[in-house]
């Protein structure tokens, strides 16, 4: 544990997403400068940053601008090469630490990590070959969902095996990359935690919200989640648990499908991201400090901030041309906009998200 | 009347203070880009900014590369020389109108405007001359306050003429500047209202403040105000009819003096300031839209958001070296932190302010 940093240090943060746009906002409000690295142009991060440079992660020159000008380094997304973080780590302190990555990059070692935890997750088998896969179908069940080990988002890197038939089609479809094969999960709810954890250990958790996806992509966030409050309780208690055991410093979101919403069945652990998440948008206007602050504050060395909601929220996702909706969605009383700014509307990419407030604990219809 | 400006097109902000960066921030979360025009170093707006420019408002190619880059233009502060806005206004629209600020720069035209429209003011004679001055006296009062008519702000160009024979010295003290002498108002509270018009005329207005200040600097702002119902809704309606008869586009802010707080006297217009201020930050934490993204979606001419309070709120100002309690104030639970990031502390310089939020019509003491 070092020092808190001052206002007008320098926050290093890998990738120029909105992520990184979100954060960039909330280290201003912080006075903590910020530089931006990503390896790709429309990166709408570059646009707020105090500095940014757009260079591929293994270059040189960048590196030694980037560490010069940086007291710490974070990132906004997960798929960093570990090489690349091994050589920035022996200039500046990365947080979280690049061994939080090591695990979560790798989905077989995310689940083993899980297991070793006690905590639940789909069935499961790793697998490197065709053969595998039709191995290890009499006993995960089929269907089955076919995930790459490493580098997969939003449905990338995934297959579906409808019957031990497919297992080569589908191995071939994936690219033939070491994968696990996953068991479907009949669940009755997909919720998340979104906490942040501090570096002396510290944690603040945010209220569990119900997700849903569609093609993969997350499409909506509910605060609070369909859950019992007894199933709730749990889902945080796993998710600070695999915080504190992880290490972690910064904001960790865990994704969980939940079998029933009393909890009478267990509650799994879908997967775990290092970092802020789209789950938890909803606390940019529910909550007096948001994720993104809150994970500023924890890289930083910061005290996190509460992590209480004022409001009832419903996150809507705009994805593509739901964009072009943009004038609608200003005129509705009391939506909270966010737009990414980012010069492309393409199928599938996140353009921007909506926040809708309501009262705490009146029933809220969620709408769209 | 023009059409809204779709996201990605680029306001331009003449000023590069605090008030100019958190407008950046806000313009950012529509997917508006900025372009910031200030004329000093160490302007905090500009590092925020999609694009900046640092050099005098008189500058010939800094007013091209600006006019062609930007679709509109507003502005963070009150003292652009209306020469330079009646250039920049030939080239693209500037909102609110620069009429709006012929009236608000010199205290003697905004003076006879509030009076011709029947809002009570401080008595007050407009004055060229150290005689003038004196003659004024025998009906203003001793003590007056003498203040300059353009180009004040946070006391400077302020004397006060105590008796008679201080006319000289006072006016001598304020550069013998074209000037107003002004009666003291023995006010019981100081409050503000700030507004958004948009450009069809309809306009939300957030609730009064109650201000207090030091050494004439803005130090703290209340929600809700300790006034009378009836007194607040009095000064919405006159803060109202001011933006009406102004044609104001953007936010507005109105200060008041009460002279009780239950409504029985008069309530004074003290000042008018055509753009976001001091005493609207609450709005950021405390709504669900700020007076900053209003003034940019008024701005953009896009439909104004709700002005609704979600909490009650208590904003301080952090005045010089107030700034480095920064890690005490991070420690404090559920405090929104905004500071400006500004490179050199100085006296009387606004480094950041906070928020303290409380849930609505909970007592709530202010603190500090």
């Amino acid at each position: 544990m070092t020092s808190p940093l001052a206002p007008g240090s320098t926050i290093g943060i890998l990738g120029g997403g909105q992520l990184g746009r979100m954060l960039v906002s909330a280290a201003a409000e912080l006075g903590l400068k910020t530089f931006v690295w990503s390896d790709a142009a429309d990166s709408p991060a570059c646009e707020l940053a105090s500095r940014s440079a757009i260079a591929p992660y293994d270059d040189a020159a960048t590196r030694a601008e980037f560490v010069t000008a940086v007291d710490v380094i974070t990132f906004e997304f997960e798929n960093i090469p570990s090489d690349i973080l091994a050589t920035l780590a022996e200039e500046r302190p990365i947080r979280p630490d690049p061994a939080v990555l090591e695990i979560t990059q790798d989905r077989l070692r995310e689940k083993n990590f899980l297991v070793d935890l006690g905590i639940p997750t789909a069935p499961f088998r790793g697998v490197a070959t065709a053969a595998d896969v039709a191995a290890a179908l009499p006993e995960i069940g089929c269907p089955a969902v076919l995930k790459t080990r490493r580098l997969g988002y939003d449905g990338k890197g995934q297959a579906i095996v409808r019957t031990p038939d497919d297992a080569e089609a589908a191995f071939a479809a994936i690219g033939a990359h070491p994968a696990i094969v996953e068991a479907f999960v009949p669940f009755a709810c997909e919720a998340s935690v979104v906490l942040a954890r501090d570096q002396g250990g510290a944690i603040n958790t945010y209220d569990v919200s119900e997700n849903a996806h569609g093609e993969h992509i997350l499409r909506q966030a509910v605060v609070p989640a369909g859950l019992s409050p007894e199933l709730q309780a749990r889902a945080r208690d796993k998710s600070m648990r695999i915080a504190a055991a992880l290490g972690h410093v910064g904001v960790l979101a865990v994704e969980f499908f939940a079998l029933d919403r009393e909890g009478n069945e267990p509650i799994m652990v879908n997967e775990i991201a290092p970092r802020v998440h789209n789950s938890g948008h909803w606390t940019q206007d529910a909550c007096a400090v948001s994720q993104f602050e809150n994970h500023i504050r924890a890289v930083a060395g910061w005290p996190l901030g509460a992590p209480d909601r004022h409001a009832d929220a419903q996150m809507d996702n705009l994805i593509g041309d739901d964009i072009d909706r943009w004038l609608a969605l200003a005129a509705e009383p009391g939506v909270c906009l966010h737009f990414y700014g980012k010069a492309e509307t393409r199928a599938r990419r996140k353009m921007g998200h909506v926040t809708r407030l309501a009262p705490l604990g009146v029933p809220f219809s969620p709408q769209e």
